[in-house]
């Protein structure tokens, strides 16, 4: 990319575009023990439960580091050492959750599905029914590996109905799909900045149920991630426990009122999906077939068949595209080829059809596809 | 402070006062995948390795989060599952990393002195020839609760004599006092991206003796923190094993070749030397008195003594210096009333002049001292 071209545009689940206003934020330092830094810090906490409606029941401890980093936090501090998790996977971050739980060795079974099928409520209930000594239930929300959506609220009651406790990694959905701590029943929600929020990468944030965090004292196996010690020591003092990654917080700040200022999760979800329709109808010109049935989908990130065709390589239409202005990302499926492309960041219609146009001159000067020279 | 004020120092030892140049290096978003992206990283990785001068013997490992994630990476993937590590304490950073290897399930010996009492190389002679179980050691490089400096080079070459193995916090050293690679054996030295580099916080990292980095597969019970697992993955893929702080990469990249213009460690160490022999003519002017002896004292950041008298009070100092352009930290003692000044940061001997002012009108608003009105 030369010097003088403007930006390219993300289409990545993560880091994704932000607005111009979001990283301005970051053009300031903040000292970490300074009141006006905490008091932004309690308002990013107030908005993120706002937002699943969670003051009655759950509480907002951010902490430190990648999206993985608060997953393991909350299981390391939410799941006693005792416990048994039971991990449902169709994808890359339901292996990963199952791995980390293996690693901080409490006991975990694991119930994998293929990646196109969604697991169910039934599934769930007939899992617990055979094996009552799980405790707690992992569940991906949206599994970016390819961007299927798995159906929280029927399996939330489900878990519900047997007395277990679910934590959810909502990382590509949280701000962006519909998640009600007043209807659907869960004991952690975990999301991190540079996701549907629209902030820079650097944090992440578990929204936990409040009664279950007072009760999970002495759990972690780690220092860095105890949510509990996090928690307890931000309500005695309004400041973080370690040093807090100051410019990131103001930025993830911004964009939160942004988010408010928008509409909130409603208006957000219409403009991704209206991203999802507009990729998906220029997918269609283009004679590419998106990898998951529409009816499973989330409008979060989109799997897509490369094209059936010996001149195709990932690498080269990849770096074409860039050239052009549009960042993709790579598939991540094992059996077949595909490449990703997420519908979210700072972004509208018009940014998803330049895309689609630069991904039909990509292929048109790699010679591939009548279809697309004929769309 | 108001909408129209500049932004005040920061006298904090991280985050502290970063360059406009650096701060500006976060208005672009960039994918995580992408070649231009991970070149950054790499060169990061170089510039890191340089100061230490350990590219024949070391290898960077950069980790999400704060400092003290890093080092809790470092001790979870060096100290194996059976080790037992003996901390050396002079303050709170010592405490700490004594709690995190107690958490981790790893043995751990402690030996504490004064909080004005820097550990000698012939204690940990004795200690080290008392028990031959002790594997490994951990010290505090500069103490940051007190500014005290460990002595290093001393305490390396017993610990290497004595065939263990010495894991080193230089979190608030690194970047400014010497740490050669060459002359000063070590495993590990772990520090952030906002401390004496000058960049934003967001991220750490250790560099790592590479014979025992690549023997210690399996030894960390976290996903998140094993060092091991983010090395190989770096290697194999030039990416980062989670979504890397983008911004803050990009931005301590732009402080780290900063650093370099400057003139590396020896002149960052001549700046910050200044700026605290400007500050402790100014405290000696205004009566006050360090709570250590400068022999032991590191130009990094000062305790001072508060003014004894019974008008002062640490918020209303804090607040009135503040409210004059200057951001002070707390003192961090048990026995003593004290607050701290740090030396470090994008800023030279003017500034620190311009805060000797500020707290000599607060001192003189608060009615305390005929020492200062005198001055
Ligand atoms: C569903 C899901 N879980 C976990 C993660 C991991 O987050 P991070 O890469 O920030 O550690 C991601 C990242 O994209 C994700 O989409
Ligand atoms: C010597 C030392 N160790 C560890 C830390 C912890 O770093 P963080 O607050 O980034 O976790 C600090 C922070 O100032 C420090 O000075």
């Amino acid at each position: 990319m030369s010097l003088v071209s403007r930006d390219p545009v993300l289409l990545t689940p993560g880091p994704l575009t932000t607005s111009l206003q979001t990283k301005n934020a970051m053009l300031r330092d903040w000292g970490s023990w300074d009141a006006a830094f905490n008091a932004v810090t309690a308002k990013v906490r107030k908005q993120l439960l706002d937002i699943i409606h969670g003051h009655e029941t759950h509480v907002c401890v951010p902490m430190q580091g990648s999206g993985t980093f608060s997953v393991e936090a909350a299981v390391n501090t939410l799941v006693p050492r005792n416990g048994h998790m039971l991990i449902l996977i169709n994808g890359a971050y339901g292996k990963r959750m199952a791995r980390l739980v293996e690693m901080m060795g409490r006991k975990v079974s694991v119930f994998e599905t293929a990646e196109h099928v969604p697991t169910t409520a039934a599934d769930v209930d007939r899992l617990l029914s055979a094996d009552k000594s799980i405790t707690h239930v992992g569940l991906i929300h949206c599994e970016t590996s390819t961007g299927i959506l798995n159906p929280l609220p029927q399996i939330a009651s489900v878990i519900a109905r047997h007395g277990k406790s679910l934590i959810i990694d909502a990382m590509s959905s949280f701000g962006a799909l519909e998640i009600d701590a007043r209807s659907v029943p869960f004991d952690a929600v975990i999301a991190a900045s540079g996701k549907c929020i629209e902030g820079p990468p650097g944090m992440g944030f578990v929204l936990a149920r409040r009664s279950v965090l007072e009760q999970s004292a002495g759990n972690s196996l780690s220092l860095s991630l105890d949510l509990y010690d996090q928690w307890v020591y931000m309500e005695k003092t309004t400041q973080w426990r370690f040093t807090p990654p100051t410019h990131i917080v103001m930025a993830f700040h911004e964009a939160l009122n942004q988010f408010v200022a928008e509409g909130g999760q409603r208006a957000r979800l219409a403009r991704y999906t209206n991203n999802y329709e507009t990729l998906m109808a220029g997918m269609e010109e283009l004679g590419l077939k998106p990898f998951l049935d529409p009816k499973i989908q989330a409008p979060i990130i989109v799997t897509i068949h490369a094209p059936d065709s010996p001149k195709y390589n990932f690498k080269d239409f990849y770096n074409r595209v860039r050239d052009k202005g549009f960042i993709l990302y790579p598939g991540k499926l094992t059996q077949a080829e595909t490449f990703r492309v997420g519908c979210i960041g700072a972004i509208g219609a018009a940014e998803m059809r330049q895309a689609v146009n630069a991904m039909r001159d990509a292929l048109i000067e790699m010679g591939i596809s009548e279809s697309v020279v004929a769309a």
